[in-house]
């Protein structure tokens, strides 16, 4: 008797997937450094034509004054968040309930930066400007991530990220942006990179989510700030004496894929519709602002796991490597990258009407 | 007029060097990458075979439970350092003044940690038994250097180094090792790491000093310890989505250069031997204790400067591409690497003959 698949296993033998760039292997880097002679020197802790030109090229793109290079988005920010609160004497910011800061990263920013933040907003919601007017505690810094990961990449209307930025201005509260996923929004917003910074004091984004680099991120944002940076990057043990196989991945797929983001949004908002349209399914937002969205299923994890696998063993074609549980049901995270566009539209088509048949099965059995 | 060559550049246009394994190209990444299909899977926030095996590999190597890959020694030594303190309630620790904690890293430890450092024995000298005696705090740990590098790098005996080991362990005061160049020092030891690391409750070890890789460290102590150093590491911003360019690099150069540790010893003893030989010249040690030893010129730096310069042209042979100035002349580092082996002995007899002579001239003019 043969061992059966796991969801991840049969996830990982489709030969079509509708989410990402395909597996993170040694290639992408392999194919980062082809065009590089090997003459080519390293950065030394942070000086040198690798890592100055890249800076530049950000700073430029994000239209700040300055800009530097990070192994972490999180080292990035803790550092930002920290610059700001020394300079107005206040160690407290605000930021969303399920900021990275908050849940991803061990309380660093508690831990060795002992600034304090108030969680604005509902969790399931975007922050409003009510929510920042009506906050009770002066604060040095809010931290705006656009889009909202943790709630399927949710973002406000422009005009009201317009209305923070000139409300922060005017109460002198830094704004900084948690950029993660700033590429990505573009599309929606249909603004530049340097517009949507222009509304912001800092500015962190990362190289290897829609871009698919391999690690790594730039913090950009005035001189002042940027120089004080580079001696807490120091102070964290984030300057390296060699970042360079991180820089010239990023700079590498950063060219490949800035121009396909307008394509990753709308497919996003293709396979959205598919989801939609089946029994038992949403997505959030309903119609993605991004090339990300979360799938939720109205349905238990084990019978929704065995009909996935089965639907992949059937067509080829893999939706997601993993569920999870949760009140409702489950859910997991969709985000579009090459991968979606190589698939056959009859094919795509065929895997949501077979979804949508085993959906309606399994709500007439429950 | 040609313009005139600046110290690095003529030692730069050298084709043999008494000191280092080469520049830092990126030739040394796409090396290291070479024996790589590139199917193999990065790893993922500190999980995977990749960066497993080579933490394994590497506690077995130093002798210890576990170990964890860091991207720099700064951000491992802090964490080491916090761990401790919070393990005896206590945030005060002691080292030598001249210890990386100290002077290079911006007081990380005392701006993210709050830990107080003692600064024990004289800045000139390694630490010594009555230093950590008569030292009237109590301390959480004693952080040791080995060898101590802004010094030359100079070691205690190994008898020192056991009698400290066994005072800490009846004073409950951890040991920490500071290895960035322990494999260094093995061949003066006669000893394996294992070995010495058996003194030490944890210990760090660095991969771009003597191994000559791209970056990246090794903590390395009990389960426990390791354990806990993994939730810093994420606080710190050093839980890299894929470490592995720097791990790949770290095990290539590791198994080529870790066996040739007695070579560089035997090296600098031969090179220190013929600086001491010339006028006006000394190394500290007198007798290298590893691969590395500082070289004292007793001339001004700019005559010394142009007589480099002069000699480097006429033999093809380069020293060093720098000179800083001291009180009584001027010094450099001299760590040997794979160069020094290339250059025929004769060529070396002759370049120091020229440096003597030039020296002697130096001190008559002056």
């Amino acid at each position: 008797m043969g061992e059966k698949n796991t969801l991840l296993e049969a996830f990982r033998q489709t030969n079509y997937r509708v989410v990402g760039h395909g597996n993170r292997e040694i290639r992408m880097l392999k194919e980062a450094l082809k065009e590089f002679d090997g003459d080519e020197e390293s950065d030394i802790y942070g000086a040198g034509n690798i890592i100055e030109d890249f800076q530049n090229k950000l700073s430029e793109y994000l239209g700040k004054e300055a800009a530097v290079f990070f192994p972490s988005g999180t080292m990035a920010q803790q550092i930002a968040l920290r610059i700001w609160c020394d300079h107005k004497g206040l160690k407290r910011v605000a930021y969303h309930p399920l900021c990275h800061l908050e849940i991803h990263e061990e309380d660093g920013l508690k831990e060795l930066h002992h600034i304090e933040p108030i969680l604005l907003a509902d969790k399931d919601s975007v922050i409003q400007l009510d929510d920042i007017v009506n906050m009770k505690e002066d604060i040095s810094c809010l931290l705006l991530e656009l889009p909202q990961r943790e709630i399927g990449g949710q973002l406000p209307d422009y005009e009201t990220l317009e209305a923070i930025s000139a409300y922060c201005r005017e109460k002198g509260i830094k704004l900084h942006l948690d950029g993660a996923r700033l590429f990505e929004i573009l599309p929606f917003y249909k603004r530049s990179a340097a517009e949507v910074c222009r509304l912001f004091d800092s500015v962190y984004v990362s190289f290897y989510k829609g871009i698919g680099g391999i690690a790594g991120a730039i913090l950009a944002g005035d001189e002042a700030f940027i120089k004080e940076s580079k001696v807490w990057k120091r102070r964290h043990g984030g300057d390296l004496i060699s970042l360079y196989p991180y820089i010239i991945s990023a700079d590498y797929f950063l060219t490949q894929r800035l121009d396909k983001m307008g394509q990753y949004y709308e497919g996003a908002k293709e396979l959205a519709q598919l989801f939609n349209s089946c029994h038992a399914v949403s997505t959030k937002p309903m119609e993605p602002v991004s090339n990300m969205f979360h799938v939720h299923f109205n349905a238990p994890k084990e019978q929704l796991e065995s009909n996935l696998i089965a639907i992949y063993e059937e067509t080829g074609i893999g939706l997601t490597g993993y569920i999870n549980e949760t009140e409702n049901g489950c859910t997991y995270e969709a985000a579009i990258g090459d991968q979606y566009a190589l698939i056959p539209k009859e094919n795509l088509q065929n895997i949501f009407r077979k979804l949508d048949e085993r959906l309606k099965e399994i709500n007439v059995r429950n």
